[in-house]
């Protein structure tokens, strides 16, 4: 049938293609819903499922959400032809899956790709792809296959060179480590152009923390030319195109608040290759609200992530680390770029510094800049001496930031309010889940001087009055929002006497 | 916030509602795909997920789809308060249930089900809950209140006498029983107020069939009311809101292409509870391509139908029928009325008679209309004297249709196609997937004179040249387009002959 076409300035959230009839039209049709429609336009076509309307557009007219009219790329008012359609092969390959519980092909498992990113698929349909694989694990084989055929999707970069890399899992507020690894490592003449994300759910990925230093959107060859000349760089990677279904695939897990194994090693490690990364270390923070709860499942995804990896010809290590509290004391952008850079100076927190050396340490020796066994020591002193200072200025300053930028240059938000001990005890617990929480509604990471300063680690006394933790906002609103869910909610420093119990007469 | 109303009338596919924010607003409220809004009117409230426009809509306004403003009831240009808000805690039970595969609670389910119902969930979680019930099985009591929950969402029938009906899990065409049934068990003074539903896969459903004779669509009180007069009646179930959480689950069944034990017990039973149903026969088509695909499917499905009806207090009897070929030899709403009536009249074809009065039968000996084992006579006895035919008229006079309708009467597609034999040799499979798909394309059930005419019954001998189906239409595009898929595809009627392989010299 030929339809005249109406743009519709609708983004819809549905992941596959929307586009608007007339109820008229969808009955003659025999249009139901989620029925795929194929449009055509000179050599484009798109699937697309169909929204409906009694009046907002005439019969014989085909809106347009702004996704497909972008992509169909057709002037207003043209005919173009539709026909129904067929769903594609892929859904039926994940419907074999399901019944039968055999292995995709190579062949399947591209197929599906190819459709999600293409929006061939809807958000159920990819969601049921997810829970398939929850429920019946992919073989290594299979996980091979969808790492390759992720990063094959879309940009992969050649180098001559050997590249390294530091990744982790997530889950851990104030991570702010690849500040301190990627100088280290980068000092030492070793190649770590690292790819870093912005926040999704966290309060601050380390792109948002970078940009309080220097720009972080550069294209391929710009990153490239610039981590030849100073071994590292640390940019976002969001215009880049790496594994570009990725980011399809993220968006409906975190929906379904689901997170196969095998999508998450996929992910990954798809970035990587399409990296041109040929030796890794991987951060697998454990914890009660990290992806690894114990370290008995630690040791199981770390043996499984190496297995890929050795398929794909990456060389990984990873490194299991303590996970059950923030890292060092500052959460939010502006405030972890502070503490990190103060670290780097060389008066920063424990746990900051010894995870950060832990990790580059492995990568030193990966490279054999450092003996086995020997890599903390090297990384140790790599940041003792301020070399790594100067390789991090360096960055900032190829990156087009100010190489001079002191801690106290750093703006933070001016609203504050101290939190303070509501007993005296000990510090039993900071809960990572309420502290981005808070962190969030404080403004994270859009507000980049929003955040939390915490006073206090797990273990240490506290007396009542005493400030637990300093809040940071640019907005009131913020502040006030953030206020309640802290009040609303169990402490997010969980603080218990010693004397645990008292049974007695009243 | 406040937001001004504005009205658009876009029905979504999303199941769950829908709105329309500028983008500036979305970035200022840092809201992202799928995050959950809080629509407040008077003491009306919604939960909606956001679609995002740049120019069609200013900030500040509110872009009601239309569910969303029938349901509100707000005037357009209002200002309404909103705000986030979280995943309603169903979402939590059915993610609990993923990880812990522990049984839901009775508490636990009536929120899924509400929230179903009330469009707070959308697709993808709905296709969660329902892989979730793929994967791990419901136990009984979790599909007690599964049928419970369904039934209480929507109109519960009081009556104080015992009801009877008969269902089908479907699968097969041809299969219009229910027209002889009705009329053998109400013959005899039992309570049979069937309720069908129309054609969504098939080519036509009891209801699209009985509306050839006369009206279907009556509300509760209507349908009480001719039931009580005429012990029989056939109407379509689609305005009784019973069990109506039913439909927005099965369109993502269908979506998936799954369709979980658990949930085709409850659906079926929910209905029937709903209806004040007591007693009850289910009717198993067995065959490749119906839900039991061999006996011992078919006797463990039946078991476990029969301990959840007398959990609710329905005594069932479950009767596991031929499923392999089709019943009798019309199919489409207006060739099925016709062999209906004829064989109610005394010349109908063994299969549709022998399958009517087995099902009648069972239900004659629960109403003990017929002793144990005797049924089958009794019903037999009834449709062959020609009081089930009085009493079809009977019942199609009251529903206000023509009581002296003749099968001639009836209208049949006049463009026709026959179809023949290729071949020398016997039926060896008539494919009921190809038959139903052919149907549809010929246009049923939207077109009550479209359908196909067999000739031929598994195990007929045929010589090359000879009609084996007739193939009727009321438009030429309908027509073509299924001569279309008979090309495409192996024949729908496949012929062997006895010879199966000849080796030789050329």
């Amino acid at each position: 049938m030929k339809f005249k076409t109406k743009n519709i300035d609708i983004t819809s959230m549905a992941f596959k293609n929307v586009v608007l009839l007339n109820k008229k039209d969808t009955d003659k049709l025999g249009i139901k819903a989620h029925d795929r429609l194929l449009l055509k336009h000179k050599d484009k076509e798109i699937s697309a499922i169909v929204d409906v309307t009694q009046t907002f557009l005439e019969p014989g007219f085909i809106g347009l959400y702004k996704n497909v009219y972008d992509k169909l790329d057709v002037p207003e008012n043209t005919e173009i032809t539709v026909s129904l359609t067929k769903a594609p092969d892929s859904i039926t390959y994940i419907q074999e899956k399901m019944a039968s519980k055999l292995p995709y092909t190579k062949k399947q498992i591209n197929s599906i790709l190819r459709d999600i990113y293409d929006r061939n698929l809807s958000a159920i349909e990819i969601a049921v792809y997810l829970m398939t694989q929850e429920y019946i694990p992919l073989s290594s084989e299979e996980i091979e296959y969808l790492t390759r055929g992720m990063a094959e999707l879309g940009q992969i970069l050649d180098w001559d060179e050997t590249i390294y890399t530091k990744h982790s899992i997530g889950g851990v507020p104030g991570n702010k480590v690849s500040l301190l690894i990627v100088p280290i490592v980068a000092s030492t003449g070793l190649l770590i152009p690292k790819i870093s994300t912005r926040a999704i759910t966290s309060p601050a990925g380390t792109a948002d923390t970078m940009e309080i230093f220097s720009d972080i959107e550069f294209n391929a060859e710009e990153i490239k030319e610039m981590a030849l000349k100073t071994c590292g760089t640390i940019c976002w990677g969001g215009k880049l195109d790496l594994s570009p279904a990725d980011s399809i695939i993220s968006s409906v897990e975190s929906m379904l608040n689901l997170d196969p194994d095998s999508q998450i090693i996929a992910s990954i490690l798809s970035k990587q290759l399409a990296l041109g990364v040929n030796k890794m270390v991987l951060d697998l923070p454990q914890g009660l609200y990290t992806k690894v709860k114990t370290i008995k499942d630690a040791r199981k995804f770390s043996h499984r992530f190496i297995e890929i990896a050795d398929r794909i010809g990456i060389r990984l290590e990873c490194g299991i680390t303590y996970g059950g509290q923030p890292v060092g004391y500052n959460i939010g952008p502006a405030l972890e770029a502070r503490e990190a850079l103060e670290t780097l100076m060389g008066h920063g927190p424990n746990s900051l510094i010894e995870k950060s050396v832990e990790l580059a340490g492995i990568l030193l020796e990966l490279g054999c800049k450092a003996e086995r066994g020997n890599g903390y020591r090297v990384a140790e002193k790599i940041l003792k001496t301020g070399k790594a200072l100067e390789k991090f200025r360096e960055i900032i300053e190829i990156q087009g930031g100010s190489k001079n930028i002191k801690p106290e240059d750093i703006e933070i938000g001016e609203l504050t309010h101290d939190y303070c001990a509501y007993d005296d005890g000990y510090v039993k617990d900071i809960s990572n889940l309420l502290i981005n929480k808070i962190a969030r509604t404080l403004g994270c990471p859009k507000f980049k001087g929003a955040g939390i300063k915490l006073f206090v680690k797990e273990g240490h006394k506290v007396s009542k009055g005493q400030p637990l933790m300093k809040l940071y906002a640019q907005k009131e609103e913020n502040l006030t929002n953030a206020l309640e869910i802290i009040e609303k909610n169990d402490p997010a420093i969980y603080i218990e006497s010693m004397l645990l119990d008292r049974i007695g007469r009243e």
